[in-house]
């Protein structure tokens, strides 16, 4: 299998997640399937609204707002001043032109679309060759029990503003969920170069994912390499309330603890040079790289290091398989 | 019953009616009830879009386009402009300003909430002390038998611009429509001053709102003088198509024609000057005014004259009756 013809999957959420994939985007195009989170999914004034489904969406189709992370560039504002004026509910902020893609879901899920097809569409519209894919087509909401009560997942994150204290959190419905036949196809290429859980939230972004019944077996039994990349830089988060869960948890914020929580998952973890000296002690092989992503640059040289992990991982893989035929069954 | 503690109600459409209603609120405010035609609303990107309502609530507020006579001033159009890159309908215009009123109601509704209620919210937000009602809360909706097939209203006057001929008219489901409490107390309120047919297209318009069980038999049973104000000056329709569907209807497009189609129900019609000659010959009483409403002085002459000749009849009917006991149950 040469390595321009592997096909890669990235398991992701919102802004770090998109930030990995699109890195990951710019080596792959077309080999490159994004699974996003749905866990964060809500309905608003009477819209579906998927939150890293649109981000991954517009991050990779290079319409993302880069102040935020979330919503579109060159925004307008007139619908939420509208709205305010009109006495609505204003706590969720939506952007003229990302309520388009809102607007356009529901229609469409609404005639029976599934939200697989809905993505696929918004995905050609926005020009994208990467394909982009929910988690699942059935709903699955992640629900935190905090010292506030037990809050849905846009109740903590943008109403409370994460600062509730988490105490455990679970996946609504997500025994419900299924596979996608888009998902089991992607798993199942004999192609497959890796599966790379990207450093988004593990507890809000990856875990929903994971929480698919079945998602973690076909990763697993894909027998593809499957890396992580540390959202934990020098025992804090880049962005969002990583840490700060993790100890609402009781964890401490440091890479140690993102390998723990994949234990069994993961065939290596990518934890940034901040981080070198703790790797050695870790219960999964590590990869040192430079994990924070700026620049466009810094996000191509991460995809590129993790690309290259997963060729090393399965070429080794492949090496043991030779040695011990009897193993091979991987 | 001094001249200014009566009460007014007008029937309005769209354009045209919210013109002179805006002449009528400059003089009444909290004393004129606007009956709004809910024929035209319609389901449109999962939401309800209830387009005469909106004209006069954003006439009224001064906030409506004054290029358009639909939609709002100061508007933007990014959501439009993103719903086309998206390959979403385009063929309704919906500004980002005007959404969020679409927006409000279909989350009311959805609620539970009454179009009235969610009518008389938006008034409420917008300044508005005049009262706005749709003239039911029951679906109606305008269907049209035309040489291009049976088509609901938006889609014979936004899609296909008016241009199919029309053979006839139709409100669905009108029959299964109740009159609203509101307009039940608005029209028996003593101090009911008059009741005036707004220059909206009487078939479009107008005989929706007339269509609704009991609208027209509570009308006149109010004993208030029922007027009407020609939508035809000088053969001419001033705006849309109410001349070219009367000739398709059969009907010369004249201030007799209005008469007739308004036969039973008024005490006058208010005719323009330029229709003055063919005024005699009309089956009802008329009165002659300056009927093209461009300005808002123009708009608050005409509410004015409609108010006067409310007020000679109410007079007169008042005189008959002193004149005639027997006759005066009316």
């Amino acid at each position: 299998m040469s390595a321009d013809s592997r096909t890669y999957i990235a398991l992701s959420g919102g802004i770090g997640g998109a930030k990995l994939s699109l890195g990951l985007a710019q080596l792959l195009g077309e080999r490159l399937t994004v699974i996003a989170n749905t866990g964060d999914d809500f309905e608003h004034l009477g819209l579906t609204i998927s939150p890293d489904v649109d981000t991954t969406l517009y991050t990779l189709a290079g319409v993302a707002n880069p102040e935020t992370g979330w919503g579109r560039r060159d925004e307008t504002w007139s619908f939420m001043e509208a709205i305010a004026e009109l006495g609505g509910p204003t706590w969720f902020k939506l952007g003229d032109r990302d309520l388009a893609t809102h607007v356009e879901r529901t229609r469409r899920l609404r005639a029976g679309e599934t939200p697989t097809a809905v993505t696929a569409h918004l995905a050609r519209r926005l020009g994208l060759t990467v394909q982009v894919v929910p988690m699942a087509d059935a709903p699955v909401r992640t629900m935190l029990e905090t010292d506030a009560g037990i809050l849905a997942f846009q109740d903590y994150f943008v109403r409370e503003q994460c600062r509730p204290a988490v105490r455990s959190l679970r996946y609504e419905r997500a025994g419900a969920a299924e596979l996608t036949p888009q998902i089991e196809a992607a798993l199942a290429v004999p192609a497959l170069g890796g599966v790379i859980l990207c450093p988004s939230n593990p507890w809000l972004s990856i875990d929903p994912i994971l929480a698919v019944p079945g998602m973690r077996e076909a990763i697993r039994a894909s027998g593809a390499p499957v890396i992580a990349v540390s959202p934990i830089i020098g025992g804090r988060a880049v962005k969002g309330p990583t840490a700060k869960i993790m100890a609402e948890l009781g964890l401490a914020a440091d890479v140690a603890a993102i390998a723990r929580h994949y234990d069994g998952l993961l065939d290596a973890l990518v934890v940034d040079a901040a981080d070198a000296a703790a790797a050695g002690a870790l219960p999964v092989r590590t990869s040192v790289a430079a994990t924070l992503m700026q620049t466009l640059d810094d996000k191509i040289a991460l995809a590129r290091h993790c690309l290259a992990l997963c060729e090393h991982l399965a070429g080794a893989s492949r090496e043991a398989g030779r040695r011990q035929p009897a193993e091979s069954g991987r």
